[in-house]
């Protein structure tokens, strides 16, 4: 018998599967426990694409222990696989293992999986319980949830801007607007994501790297929208680093079928989750657009009066009709408040 | 002996004083402890305009209980009057009293009294020791110190927003942007000032009626800057509801010489504090004259596009330029959320 509620047991699977963020792209986050006797016997996580999946660490964790892992109780964020990928399905390893119970967060969105992997089990006589903290499990995995259900990529926003809604000066003469902490804040959104999307003027005016520059490894692809490429030289960081391999421009069509398309085209090139950077008109196409899935805003304590307005496309003639949003959270970093939206769907 | 902290009384009485909140004005507000034998033995707060001080209300509640108050130490936010006003001085009745030690928050920033009631005191041998826990009591009577200090209102701006620092529609089809948890936050504001102020196309645009209307009791003067007084009728609210008479028009030069003489005649009109409640040129003339002292920014969880900016009224060329603020708090308020920022002096 087990201390620990099922509910505890699977939230410590989703902190496990967190460890894999921004490394397993294209696949989803997944922790898996085993239970004997009231003892955790076996941990594991999906650490990288290509590498064992969370059960098969776990199954491994626990046999390296000296367990046996038969008649053993298998928690896990998101529904064991029942096909080949680059890995055979877990199921078939839950199976030949002698797993009693297994104890599922959420179903798996992949339409090649989506309740087939619980069938199987079931069908061997395994327990199968599911849906256990489903609403944490599928924010962890809401990147691969959208893949999955609609073959678009994740689109975060990240706006950084003074009070009065400006994300630069008139004259363009300022790179940022927010301070240092808030700036090594979007390094971690950078890590989290496939790709960081900007659109033209935001490079020739300011030049950016777009890199991810933390502690840890990643190599970010780099979008740039824009209708002419031949005018983008080597004068430019994006085309002249190391990285530059990974930088693609992509001509779009400003309408919102445009928009979508690229998108698209951006799934089809294997980038799960995009972060979208600016500047002004980009911004404010995939709002007015409804084609974002998070926004951050990063505030700085600052009035700028005239100034680029990232949204100003289109009007609103009925409070009702505007863009609503879903506060998340709100954070002081450094001198600067981020506040954390999602889309209202 | 006491066993409790200066700064721990100091801060008792701080939360006393507070209870006086939107009642004692145009007095600053105080809290007093008195303390025998490591027991408090009387407590006081200054509850309105012309009735006895905090430190009267300590010591007769003392009295009433049976304790003699001499050889006592006397805790107080804010040093005793040593002037006549409405009441006698509080230093005789100290003094008098046979009080032995006098603890105090800050020394009253009145040219009348400003270090005169410790010099009383110390006089008549009685221990003084000031500026306890200072900054706390400055910041409760932040009015009161304004007020004395440059003989003006003290100015909070309430700007209720969208995200993207839209404070209405183009249309202004909407009178509200935020919902109805941050508008009656705004009546705690409301409570806490002596007027509310607004621009004359505010009257027009949303005929708001500008009054108090929470639990307690409260007549708030409103001041419309208008250069057309005759324009307005008893077609609006201000003009025809039951407070009429606290309805006053101020013709007012736009220039921050004209801002400046305005908020002057409002402190002669005894007005010690003055909420803003728009539109955006009153808004953005405070914030460009840096006239404001505090600003509570509501923010709606929007995007409104095409609207009404507060604040384009100038144009900064170099960030460093920008008015910068400084963040108190954040909180969240129903839907919206509340940044609450100060002046960065």
């Amino acid at each position: 018998m087990t201390l620990l509620s099922e509910e505890s047991i699977i939230e410590s699977c989703i902190k496990m599967a967190e460890k894999g963020a921004g490394k397993v792209s294209p696949n989803p986050l997944v922790g898996c426990i085993l239970i004997k006797n009231g003892e955790i016997i076996g941990k594991g996580f999906h650490k990288k694409a290509g590498s064992p999946h969370a059960e098969v660490n776990a199954i491994n964790d626990a046999k390296s222990k000296g367990f046996n892992v038969k008649g053993a109780d298998l928690y896990v964020n998101l529904e064991p696989c029942s096909h080949y990928g680059k890995t055979p399905p877990c199921t078939d390893l839950i199976i030949k293992s002698g797993i009693k119970n297994v104890f599922i967060g959420m179903q798996d969105p992949n339409p090649l999986v989506n309740g087939k992997g619980i069938d199987i089990m079931k069908r061997a006589k395994i327990n199968v319980i599911s849906n256990i903290k489903e609403k944490e499990c599928i924010e962890i995995n809401k990147i691969f949830v959208k893949n999955m259900k609609e073959k678009l990529p994740y689109v975060t926003l990240k706006i950084a801007q003074s009070l009065d809604g400006k994300i630069a000066l008139k004259n363009y003469s300022s790179k940022w607007i927010t301070g240092i902490h808030a700036r090594q804040f979007v390094q971690g959104l950078r890590f989290r994501n496939d790709a960081i999307l900007v659109g033209s003027n935001t490079i020739k005016k300011d030049n950016p790297e777009l890199t991810y520059r933390g502690k840890k490894k990643k190599v970010l692809k780099r979008i740039i929208l824009t209708r002419n490429p031949a005018t983008f030289t080597e004068k430019y960081n994006v085309l002249s680093d190391e990285y530059s391999s990974e930088t693609y421009f992509i001509s779009t069509d400003i309408s919102k079928s445009g928009y979508r398309k690229m998108l698209s085209e951006l799934y089809s090139m294997e980038i799960t989750s995009v972060l979208v950077e600016g500047g002004a008109f980009v911004f404010s196409k995939f709002i007015e657009y409804d084609l974002f899935d998070d926004i951050y805003f990063m505030i700085a304590p600052k009035i700028i009066g005239k100034g680029i307005s990232y949204f100003e496309n289109f009007e609103i003639t009925n409070l009702n009709k505007s863009k609503n949003l879903r506060f998340e959270y709100s954070r002081k970093i450094g001198d600067d408040i981020l506040l954390y939206y999602k889309k209202n769907k």
